[in-house]
């Protein structure tokens, strides 16, 4: 059996093109379709309400764009609405929270590191999916604000971003074995944040594991597209497709956005 | 002739306080009710369309409150948004822009530096109006994205705020005589902008020049509260009221935010 209709991908802004870039190298028969929402971004310095309310919308826009599953390609988004909008629909909607904890569980010695937006660690989503599989497992959580402006200015290297990334992290070096990158954003900060907390750390990037979990999704329901094939790719945004495509094609290192649609959702 | 109405200000988030203080101090018996739009913040980084769309439902939501005047206190709505918004309302309303470029002319020996946001600076309204005023002066507009972040964290001053600010501003030290702050949020970082750009260097800060037209206009008007009387301050956010009054209250240096209430537009 296969479905060719596509899976929704949303985020707040571009930072969920890491998790898209997976999926696609995944499964590149998936026709996959992109929505930003960049008149509203950032999600991560707001309320649980209002996360809730836009997530509402994007899911609501992509149904009616006839998607066959919605992959949440945003932590605080996940962290803040998953479960409402999985009781909300028929269709699978999955979130980047799970898949992150899946490999800090199998990875970690005792203490997972845990770094992200403010919401998502005002969330507590991590450590209460982290504690209920491995009870046992410290978890230490740091939210960060000043990563997702870091990115989007492009300063990823360097002494700027290695002097912000110390200040979050420098107290934790050596207490943590294992750190999960709790933001889409964060996977572009691996370098810098690899040199402040040394090299033991094992870093958990939750895009790849997000796209087995959704593979291993499709092919339980029996709802892939056709092996083989090649499916499209489509980006819509909310506010300023330019500045998104200028971004968002840097996050995607080499792959082609096309045309960034305009979308008023 | 008095009128006892409220003034309206709107800021994107809650950078715009410090206007209002300028305006509390100026004009104590005023009553000021603030609008900080925290649920679509920052307006920064986003377009035309979308910045004018949310002004004018901060101005309908202002205007349903009975305000006399609204003051847009926020460097990118007043550089987007301001003449239509004149265009579109009865009531006077009053942009940051104006003060700022009232205040670099009459101080600057030739070369006037601007720097705001990404939007602001796309908006070239800071240039224009310096360039109507003052044709022979030089211009140069530098915006600086990080700087609104690192307010938002607190971190104004020491090694980052350093860093980053000579990331942004080093090269123009000793090219420019005068500086407009283009953002309300900046004037938190006078410190380090000035250790970059030199003591000789006359750094502009809009709220002053702002209050300074409100009463003016006012007087003009004769729309002023009674002279001697107290106004009452009102805030108001469109989402995280607590967040807004902890940050809020930094901004305001001292002065009481009260009960912050929280309002859907």
């Amino acid at each position: 059996m296969t479905d060719t209709r596509p899976i929704g991908v949303f985020d707040s802004g571009i930072g969920g093109l890491t998790v898209l870039k997976a999926i696609h190298q995944r499964a590149p028969e998936e026709t996959l379709i992109y929505l930003g929402d960049t008149a509203r971004v950032p999600y991560g310095s707001k309320s649980k309400e209002t996360v809730l309310r836009y997530s509402r919308n994007n899911v609501k826009f992509l149904r009616e764009m006839g998607v066959k599953m919605v992959v949440i390609a945003c932590n605080t988004a996940s962290a803040y609405a998953l479960p409402e909008l999985v009781a909300e629909n028929t269709i699978p909607i999955i979130g980047v929270v799970e898949g992150g904890v899946e490999a800090a569980v199998t990875h970690t010695k005792g203490v997972i590191g845990v770094i992200g937006t403010e919401a998502t660690v005002n969330s507590g989503a991590y450590s209460k999916a982290i504690k209920a599989r491995r009870p046992e497992a410290r978890v230490i959580s740091v939210a960060c604000p000043m990563f997702v402006p870091l990115v989007e200015e492009g300063w990823t290297h360097g002494d700027i971003s290695t002097a912000i990334v110390r200040a979050y992290l420098d107290r934790y070096k050596g207490q943590v074995d294992t750190l999960v990158l709790g933001c889409t954003h964060y996977p572009l900060l691996k370098e810098p944040i690899a040199r402040a907390l040394g090299p033991s750390i094992a870093l958990i990037d939750s895009a790849e594991q997000t796209a087995l979990k959704v593979k291993e999704t499709l092919d339980k329901l029996g709802a892939s597209a056709l092996a083989g094939t090649r499916g499209g790719l489509r980006f819509m945004v909310t506010d300023s497709p330019a500045r998104s495509k200028q971004v968002g094609e840097r996050m995607l290192g080499g792959l082609s956005m096309g045309e960034v649609e305009l979308v008023d959702i």
